[in-house]
């Protein structure tokens, strides 16, 4: 088939292809809806309203750690499990860390050679864009669209500590933070807040050197555990080891989260849960739609420049242009209203 | 001195106060200018376009690493080398990830004995907050009050790789970031957006019985760097070792930030570099308004709440909803105007 076809691509076709399960198309419309071009926004917007009914029916689960953890390689292991049980797996990895060469860096495929290949996999990096919302915004979108296209278990790769990690919590049903035993450190390395956003703690690297160190920090960890109010999930987060290497300990890893999914699902936490992340979503596009609708206000793209000419040079303090702009934006609205 | 006092403060009252370098009422402005409340808005900005004249004075450094690299302590031991040089250090700590908590964890006071308790230094955790430049519009805010109140050093403390290293970076003079070495997967742990912004890489931990891993992992990196086109700066990232539990190698830190400052000023991207900045700052002051003037304004605060419901029951898409709620406030600024 011809690359070209999508050059007509209506927002249907696209909707259709991605019913059909078509991967190129999948791709695409992504791309389509992570593009700030403005002749994109509406075919986005249809495309989205057009694939919501279809999603929704998978699992969602984010996957963090710090850097050097071993994310790729757990996800490899964890991944090629899952498309043995015959999900489809698509991956959404993000990486807020490239802001400045303005592209991912951890699209890098080949870090997960045997996933990459398998025919029920679809590995996709999505940036982080400089939009409000950000990270949030497209990637929240992608997992509709990858649903939509059939996929039933959604993974979402992210790293580091802190709004990245919120924003991937507020998208997923489990959340699994992958860490390494080391040298008395692991109470310290696990920050508060991830330990109230976290599921399941992973131990990675859970080989024949490291097993003393593992077994101490799994204690530890257990026991700060117990120093945490319940949630209202129901649910108490487990710790546990793998080496996602040498592939062992996947297998527990799913059981858990399984667990998970049935006590969550009989309980009602499940939707409840999902209701919730909808309206953190809303507030999400109802923020990116206002600042679409603003800085495209004729009086505003004509005075913007001049406005940062003059905080650059120094004649007006940041705080005083902005609230100028705001006066102007009103009052293009309507002129007679103060 | 009464803390009453404060009750019927004015913005002119804490202007003064700050100017003489009154630590409580510094530490108050900040509050202010932290919370979200109405009643503190006008108050707040008044005290900022009173300070910004005063500020702009200093050094601003940014440390950054991940969890366990050893900040707090390397702040500890860098913080008393500066004091002792005759500086007034003011640290912000800022803990994106206690997000769910609604509160800073790293305002850890204890985790500072020595730099706490030294009367040239002021040390404020600032809550990263959830509003739309979260992060970087308070810290940057604060940043000018401590330089009104006479801090002429400021130290930025953030954890992790992500967005709130970006917003640092587009915060800071300097850019410093700490790393560990450890079994080979240095150049896996400091990712390529990191590199582009670290002005100076510091191996931490640098004792006896780390030190062969630490010379691998600087030559590493120091070959790694070369691969990095040049900045515009003229400086190139230096890459060094220290212990901040044994306070050496913080004289040799302290040498290259004056070597980078003296560069800087000389090729006057120190100031153009500032001058950027405040274009950022602008940016998010803007953002922040007009998100204020839109969830202030009558048909909005009348009407989200019926929208969340339907989000959140499903009888509406978030992206239907916001598109409406956006018309709703066109229509209300004007009502005859498409």
């Amino acid at each position: 088939m011809s690359l070209n076809k999508y050059q007509n691509f209506t927002a249907k076709d696209y909707i259709e292809s991605i019913k059909m399960g078509d991967i190129i198309s999948l791709s695409k419309a992504i791309s389509i809806i992570e593009s700030s071009a403005v002749k994109h926004l509406s075919i986005a917007q249809e495309i989205l309203e057009g694939c919501l009914p279809l999603s929704g029916n998978s699992i969602r689960i984010g996957v963090t750690g710090i850097p050097g953890v071993g994310k790729s390689t757990f996800i490899e292991a964890f991944g090629k499990l899952l498309t043995s049980k015959n999900y489809k797996v698509a991956v959404l990895t993000i990486d807020p860390s490239s802001n400045l060469v303005k592209g991912s860096i951890l699209g890098d495929k080949t870090r997960m050679i045997e996933l990459s290949t398998d025919p029920n996999a679809f590995i996709r990096p999505t940036p982080s864009g400089d939009s409000l919302g950000g990270v949030a915004h497209k990637t929240r979108e992608a997992i509709i669209l990858c649903e939509a296209a059939g996929f039933n278990m959604i993974l979402i790769e992210t790293v580091g500590v802190g709004q990245n990690e919120i924003a991937v919590h507020s998208m997923v049903d489990f959340f699994l933070l992958l860490s390494l035993a080391g040298a008395g450190d692991e109470l310290q390395g696990i920050k508060r807040g991830i330990i109230e956003m976290a599921d399941l703690f992973v131990f990675n690297k859970d080989d024949n050197q490291n097993t003393a160190n593992i077994r101490i920090a799994k204690s530890d960890l257990e026991r700060a555990l117990h120093l945490f109010p319940a949630k209202d999930n129901g649910w108490n987060p487990k710790v546990i080891s793998c080496s996602a290497l040498y592939k062992t300990g996947i297998d527990e890893i799913w059981n858990l989260v399984q667990d998970y999914i049935k006590l969550t699902k009989n309980n009602e936490f499940w939707d409840k849960k999902r209701n919730q992340q909808n309206k953190i979503w809303f507030d999400e596009v109802l923020k990116s739609d206002l600042l679409y609708l603003f800085y495209n206000t004729e009086i505003i793209k004509n005075s913007l420049v001049n406005y940062k000419t003059q905080v650059q040079n120094q004649s007006k303090t940041p705080i005083k242009a902005a609230q100028e702009l705001i006066d102007l934006f009103k009052k293009y609205f309507n002129p007679n209203k103060q």
